[in-house]
């Protein structure tokens, strides 16, 4: 989407045809850094220490990665090697391993020689296809949005309200819960975004309030203790989040917090929407909050906070007590019940082993 | 309670017996800092930029800054003048306005040369009061967290969930939802509470768990998207928060993101109580959501953070992009439905007009 004026996608192939260049989020929304990737070890502490994030945009960087990673030697062992040393990086990102195991599994059946090429290309084809999902998504959820702006006043938003960054900057371009808005606006209907902040990282305040903003976006920040109490106001018209992971029977694993919002949006019968493409459906599992692992993150995430000083320099300031402890759960999961529909590539599907199968027949 | 190895109150008369002494409760937790306040506006700033905050204390310290006005004229006017300096400094803390009413009926009916001497007996007095409450709140709420423990296992901690800072810095002494939670330390029963980090003045990560770290109380600090997710879990046996005000059918208007955990509490099945000096009931509001005006408060604290930068100096740094404008409801309102109990300083009330008339017939 638009930086300013200018076009941009998340991550690309330089023109050396070999390395990656990459938008560090990590100064995001203070400063607009490109870094260039060039190793296996390069691409493994841009996942790790996300300097890329996003289910989608993880496993494009970790595709490119393989593709690195073949340069310098291309055997099965290099292949197993580099799926474990990327793996490792984000272990409950299903959409990293998915594309792992794309690559590994393509690959294999090639002779070495033609392994590098191959992988590029395949590589490019993931970025490609994440473009051409996420448009499928925005098509789909982009219904939504219209249904309800045709029930609204004239000049008034369809208020939408997100959590975290699902947006272009966790994908390769459109975003998945932002897809249905970024369509919107081009279509000219008029829509405003809530932003949570999305604690401890911030990648509300600091990516999606960024993006809305280049790309001119009506919206505003909001802490993630605030979004009950618009709805309770009748201020939010529907909820889109992403997702993480996304279980057989429609229980969605997604930031820390989504959970809350979807009660609340029960609660007030604000309708409440899982974009997702699906890669990041886990097929092998039915009970989101028995069965999946929740990352539990460094403490330092929720003990300081970075942002930039008067000055202009980036800071991380520490909020809490030097005594006190502080746990890091980075994930939620919110059960099926509270979800209002899953917005897929191919159609929007009830929260349900029924519904996901329907558009999925051949997974079942 | 303590503060390492002394024990402070929030507010105290200095031996002069005009000025007063106040914990300034900004620098918390990075530094303790003690200031006087001298003049009526010095009271004002004081109440206003949250130097003191919580309710109670609230209303101790305008008690106070009525004696101080008394001091330079103590006519019927001056009475009517300080109480609307004061009542203007937060208009939405019904204890606020309890308390200058409380001061204002009292001395209206002294000759004014009795006013000034009057005025500190009666500050002193409500200050007194409110210890003795919080103790009453403590002794009630003691019995649901002694019931909880009886049910544990030998060594295994009762967890509590608490967001915002409902604790002693927030009135004289004690706290209110805190003060169960010091007299089950006092009688040795083991716990464990879950501090909300409390977005966006992060009176949790700032305040709470700085109480918690001076008394000894075992505790883990979190960022609010997390309650939920610890509570699907089964860690947390109990929710107390406090309130700002409490309406006649038992809604509870308390900082914003209570109604968020309160949903949580009743997805899981988790008991959610509301700890409250009677002082905090509103018994002229019967529907917090429609009727209760919710503070919108300035939108820098949301897109600013404050903190101690490694060099030890407090900081405030910008977390979100210049563009993006940020809403800042200070408030929100949880519906008596979700209310396991309100613990009142008569004992535990059931959260509906019922509940509340049965501990106080006098005021039906």
């Amino acid at each position: 989407m638009k930086v300013g004026e200018r076009h941009y996608h998340t991550i690309w192939l330089n023109e050396d045809g070999r390395s990656i260049d990459i938008i560090d989020q990590r100064w995001l929304p203070h400063e607009f850094r490109i870094v260039t990737l060039k190793t296996v070890d390069d691409v493994a502490v841009a996942i790790r220490d996300m300097w890329v994030r996003g289910a989608p945009l993880i496993g494009v960087t970790a595709a490119y990665g393989v593709a690195i990673a073949m340069t310098s030697d291309a055997s099965d062992e290099a292949l197993d090697k580099v799926w474990e040393v990327l793996h490792e990086t984000r272990p409950t990102a299903i959409n990293l391993r998915w594309a792992l195991d794309a690559m590994r599994g393509f690959l294999r059946k090639l002779p070495v020689s033609e392994r590098v090429e191959a992988a590029y290309g395949k590589a490019a084809e993931i970025a490609e296809e994440d473009i051409a999902l996420n448009r499928s998504i925005g098509a789909a959820g982009l219904e939504v949005i219209r249904e309800i702006a045709s029930r609204k006043k004239p000049g008034e938003p369809v208020n939408i309200l997100t959590h975290c960054n699902a947006g272009w900057l966790a994908t390769v371009d459109y975003g998945t819960a932002t897809a249905p808005i970024y369509m919107a606006v081009e279509e000219g209907i008029k829509v405003h975004v809530y932003v949570d902040e999305t604690r401890p990282r911030n990648q509300g305040a600091q990516l999606t309030a960024w993006e809305m903003n280049g790309h001119g976006v009506p919206h505003t920040l909001i802490v993630d203790n605030a979004g009950g109490h618009l709805m309770q106001h009748g201020d939010v018209d529907m909820v889109i989040v992403g997702t993480d992971r996304t279980t057989a029977n429609g229980d969605v694993c997604n930031k820390i917090g989504t959970y809350l919002k979807a009660l609340a949006a029960k609660d007030n019968d604000v309708p409440f929407y899982v974009a997702l493409p699906s890669p990041t459906i886990d097929w092998t599992v039915h009970d989101g909050i028995k069965e999946i692992p929740i990352e539990e993150r460094n403490s330092d995430e929720v003990t300081f906070v970075q942002g930039r000083t008067v000055d202009g320099s980036i800071s991380t300031v520490r909020v809490s007590p030097e005594g006190s402890p502080a746990a890091n759960p980075a994930f939620d999961v919110t059960p099926a019940r509270l979800i209002t529909g899953l917005i897929t590539e191919r159609g929007i599907a009830t929260a349900s082993p029924e519904g996901l199968k329907a558009l999925f027949p051949e997974r079942t």
